[in-house]
């Protein structure tokens, strides 16, 4: 697979490296000027970029809203946040005619973790459920958008669900459409998630653990490898097809 | 729910005691022969059995037997293990006009396990499969029952899948087809399963632990309250409904 | 050995069960009246106790008071909660003649995870640390007195700890002598507790899992067991040896 | 500090790195010959040595021999692995003037983990041990050499200890003296291990997790930090001193 890239800091630096480790080849970086340190072919003319398989972004809002409004032909991976409802609209206006992948988070498993979620809750009807995530003692926002994700798939199907965050000032028992949530925050942790059901005498836990941020940039290549054969049309995580 | 029970073994004492924590009724004990220090009415003529709701049998296979041989007309929970084969061909017969469940496990937990398994292995795909159970030191089989059905499940999908019992003898790097089972001993662990998916520098785990052996009883009382609704047929949990 | 009791409720039934599983005899129960259903001699004179190698006390203040006034001569496991102060002062008071031993939380296992949190709290001096209990969705209050325990164990050590509650609110980053404390509900369970070290790309954690409240009537035996060799004092886990 | 390295491998690089980003500053490599994409001054003769703080060498026998026998008068951190004994004896001779300091494992988690094993072993002698450990699928040994030394330290305390690969082929009931030993492997995972002991009803875990081999350099660099104010002599985790 030929693959350009937008932007080229810390994920897609990481992209270039796994990507050639599985056989790709990275044509170039699109970038509004040139910058020194990048190995490859750097293409600043929106509206001139060469012939690719996928082009992936990891940017920033700014180049990713100048890349939709060029005239762009290439199946495109947008992993950008920020900006989000301008973003999508122009990625839908995009594709109309070409093939166009979003998510805010490419991790394949934080996904299926999603997905497992949303098959075992409806079966763990009477189960409690707990959420915990685990993160890094940098990150300032708590629960992490992941977990929040999580929520709101149980919510979709537990109407009822009221989320609890905090149970020191509490006096009363449990309700059962409590659903606690818990933010643990310690060293350099990249990030773990987990639901637990807990029912009469027995407990499911379903959990992922993230070792580094290469499932980010290992799902931006999946994803492409999977984008490059589809028909136009916005993707996501739900609709791109697992298997 | 008006219940019978067939035994009154450890297993359908804790039956009698949860179901009537949960307003059941227990109408009696069906025995081959009188017996002390059963708190209930004890009937030994099969062929004519009480009214009940639905009769739930912790017993074993001579005692099922008779039951199965017998006019009993009643919804039927067996959970009983050994001779499965005559048991389930006897059993087959008599669905031909009672609805007739059977489970070597009577754990709802653990057949939700076993479903989220079956769910997730097809997505994860290209992720490293290990299988590790935990049980109390007096257990004399390795792997569990359980453990074999998750296995099984997992066989069923990836049909190329190889199970590794000992690495200790080896010096080869892990084969993308093994699937690793670990068998873990001590103290008076009721029994804890786990399913672990590693991919690149993710890891996916789905885990079952049971408290106590309360779960059996209270799945055969779960069952029981749907089995009396039922058509006849023959039900396991996979065509009983989950919801 | 042989065994007083002082009280009858939930807890010293399974004190009386276990006991006669480890071959020792239960000679009586020590009650302030006549009780049905308790399948051991009743003593309700408080200065007449028969001889006995110990007497465990899982009752009430009240009952444990009038035993701490009596005449009774006999080693002393103590395993009352509240009127803690009162109480304590009793006991201090027998403890100039008898063995005498006092823990709200009777089971080994969570004695020794703290004894294992102030072992490795100094020497992981640079990690942070995040306190977590799972226990059932009955339980009122939050977090559980065992994890105010390994707080307070903690707090000894890192003077300017500081207890997090809720990161829910939050919008500034860790600091280094936070602590997050967790509670989670759920189910039936019994009780686990987890210390969390979390130092740069590497986590130690220390766990204890509770199966069943069996733990703390064995733990009172275990006590009773050393307790009958033991000179007259006070003694806590603390001080008792635990080899 | 100011730092010399001993080779430029994959563990030096990151050694270069996060010694930087923690304020040292790296003033040379150590090689045999001159050698391309190497940041920093290259020194190779072995007796003409600049001045530093400490030396940390992650390389390989041959040029730990090379630098052993040479006049180098700066403290000694040895990371290489392989013909220990030979090494050992080199490293005590230079240990005779200055502080040397040796170990196949640089990462302090690991080590703590083995001290609070060491500890908490003798306070669990009635429960039982099982030893688990994960480790990516390109790892040909098993059980790890970190396991092993965790068994190793449970021997020495518990020395009728007997270790168990394989239950698969069992028939029998736990015996007491066992400890299970188990090797998971999956995907990319860089290092877990976990001593489990289970109790009557309760169970207690200790586990080590490590998310990157960044602990393996800055646990060198830890402890270049203490060993430039050390005097001479041959040390270990055991006596530099932990807090």
């Amino acid at each position: 697979m030929k693959l350009l890239l937008l932007g080229y800091g810390a994920m897609n630096k990481r992209v270039a490296k796994l990507a050639e480790e599985r056989d790709h080849e990275i044509i170039g970086v699109v970038l509004k000027s040139e910058k020194e340190d990048v190995p490859y072919p750097i293409f600043t003319d929106f509206n001139r970029l060469p012939e690719a398989d996928a082009l992936i972004d990891f940017s920033h809002p700014d180049l990713t809203k100048t890349l939709l409004e060029s005239d762009v032909l290439l199946p495109l991976v947008i992993a950008t946040t920020g900006e989000k409802e301008v973003i999508v609209s122009k990625m839908e206006e995009k594709a109309s005619y070409l093939p166009v992948f979003f998510s805010a988070n490419m991790s394949y498993g934080v996904h299926i973790l999603k997905k497992i979620v949303e098959f075992a809750t409806p079966l763990l009807a009477s189960y409690d459920i707990e959420l915990t995530e685990k993160h890094h003692n940098k990150k300032v926002d708590a629960p992490s958008g992941t977990l929040v994700k999580l929520y709101d798939a149980i919510k979709e199907i537990k109407e009822d669900a009221d989320p609890v965050y905090n149970r020191h000032i509490s006096t009363v028992k449990r309700s059962e459409n409590e659903i606690g949530i818990h933010s643990i925050r310690g060293g350099t942790i990249v990030g773990e998630h987990e639901a637990l059901y807990a029912g009469h005498d027995e407990v499911i836990t379903i959990q992922h653990k993230a070792q580094s941020k290469d499932i980010f940039a290992n799902g931006a290549i999946d994803v492409a490898e999977k984008l490059m054969t589809m028909e136009k049309g916005f993707y996501t995580y739900s609709n791109l097809g697992d298997e």
